[in-house]
């Protein structure tokens, strides 16, 4: 490794203290121990259900210099772990960022990297408390997020929180926002097609994905119980809540709310496939009654009814056409361990 | 990435349950919500203080294959992120593991770090809630620990948490266990030494270190306010509590509590070297009442006096031989950014 990097030459704990600058309020400051112990601290005086996830993300795999900048990282980094968060009903709190930091990465890679990450935290209400920097012969990062279900003043019997198991026979099946908008967003900037100006909302759901927490957060208050964020694709989630609550799903493929702007850009058939395969939109997919799903429906971000819970076919999910025609999907998902090292 | 690798064949999904399946018990699976959702979930039915930590491990930087095995890696990561909670005095509780793959591991390199950290996970008392496994171009983990510290009953004014900023003027210093032992074993295992019978405790101290979790939670009980766990050299780590407390640091060396065996096999100045230098040891610092501190020594994890706080050299550690000669030290803790790549 050789020591002509700023990033080697100015050292661990200097960098640290210019990441902290860096992330400005997007650290946690005033809680009762912030960065630069052995470990964060904070004060949990109620009763509550404690809601965590990590996520990795390493170059090559999770992203492309080619098709996003570090800022765009950073803040995707934060969106997918709230997203996780927000997929259980749990209102995010703190964050822990660890990075290894690659022989390519420069001082304004990880500049970017930080200002994408706190802008993140700002547009989705956490903070950084802490985290670890090292050396390694690749750039990764990984982000431990931290929430909470608050059971103070929460009078239903059950508990109030999004499973993935908790699916039942007759249920409605709904999706926020437009699912595949990442994936177009991809499309477009692998068809060198970013300067068109329809392509805008596209490269945006892409590049500053935002986590659903707020309509997460509602769901579980009107007594939703079933939820999961699309990450892999509608219909390869859509089996996750399949398989552990033992239920069938059908989805009607003319209900999905395609983005108008990928339907004019990539066409129709292109908009579907994304739709429903195309992953890391971090919409949520919610089960339950028709009426309480619509209920959650805003204008900032629709909720809109794309099938429903049945007996048959447990495990699976299954969508049709007007015409009563199975979908057949070109791939389902990103397999993130057989892929080719491009996704 | 070519495909005869049988973790490319297994998939994402049929991996995390071989993984789940290995860990046992040491999976936490009566938590509210186990493995398997969007995130991991538990209940927090009484007031306390929560506790959480990050530590990135990668291959090369943390571990090299010729010194350890995959499952002492992944019992050291385990260790690692325990003792950064008994630094702190809390009792930790749940582990959140994220893994890179790098196109060269195996399986079995899996399998094994697998099991270390389960082993791990039960000598510590700790259980893994949840994690992310993905591709990526080298092998690294990431391991995020959460611990509480109980709030209810108890009586004291002050926050029942061990800080490095809390170090008093008139404290002593102490330290639990032999500081350097697992330096020692490292420097035993780069000679080939490995086989001389004494060397047995060295070798276990760099492969299978214990984070002194009882111990931390004693010295908070105790009314100790003050420690860091010993992870980049005794006076590195006491020189962040000199700074973050703004006071100076004494040491005598002739105080120290060499591991005979590193005296025996490395001599006295080597030994005393790597008791100062040496990281990795997750052994704990403490300031405090001297009597408070000699209170909590065991035969089984010792806790030595080996110097004091005073107002002098504000932000600075030095140590002295008998003759009040002060240590110089051939190179002070392991820089992790700034290193060759080969620690």
């Amino acid at each position: 490794m050789t020591n002509n990097n700023p990033l080697d030459a100015l050292g661990e704990f200097p960098l640290i203290a210019r990441i902290v600058e860096l992330l400005g309020d997007a650290a946690a400051a005033d809680i009762l121990v912030p960065s630069g112990d052995d470990a964060a601290a904070w004060l949990e005086t109620t009763p509550g259900i404690a809601v965590a996830t990590i996520d990795a993300l390493t170059e090559g795999t999770h992203w492309r210099a080619d098709t996003m900048s570090m800022a765009d990282v950073g803040w995707r980094a934060v969106a997918a772990n709230v997203s996780d968060l927000a997929a259980m009903g749990a209102t995010p709190g703190t964050l822990l960022v660890a990075a290894s930091l690659g022989p390519a990465i420069t001082l304004a890679d990880l500049d970017g990297f930080v200002e994408g990450l706190a802008d993140s935290c700002r547009a989705h209400g956490v903070r950084v408390a802490g985290g670890d920097i090292v050396r390694g012969p690749a750039t990764m990062f990984s982000i431990a997020a931290y929430g909470r279900v608050d059971l103070v003043g929460n009078a239903t019997e059950d508990t109030p929180l999004l499973r993935r198991s908790s699916a039942r026979v007759g249920d409605a099946v709904a999706v926020s926002g437009h699912p595949g908008a990442s994936g177009a967003g991809l499309a477009l900037i692998e068809a060198g097609r970013t300067s068109e100006s329809e392509a805008t909302p596209l490269l945006e759901a892409h590049r500053r994905p935002r986590a659903r927490t707020a309509l997460g957060h509602a769901a579980v208050e009107a007594g939703i119980r079933c939820a999961i964020d699309v990450s892999d694709g509608v219909l390869q989630d859509l089996d996750h809540v399949a398989e552990q609550s033992g239920v069938g799903i059908e989805i009607d493929c003319d209900a999905l709310p395609l983005q108008p702007a990928a339907r004019a850009l990539l066409g129709d058939a292109s908009a579907l496939d994304l739709a429903l395969g195309g992953g890391e939109d971090f919409e949520l997919l919610l089960t339950g009654a028709e009426a309480t799903l619509r209920s959650l429906s805003s204008s900032e971000v629709p909720v809109t009814v794309i099938g429903r819970v049945v007996a048959e076919h447990p495990g699976e999910t299954v969508a049709r056409d007007a015409q009563g025609t199975v979908y057949e999907a070109p791939q389902r998902g990103w397999d993130q361990l057989a892929g080719d090292g491009a996704r």
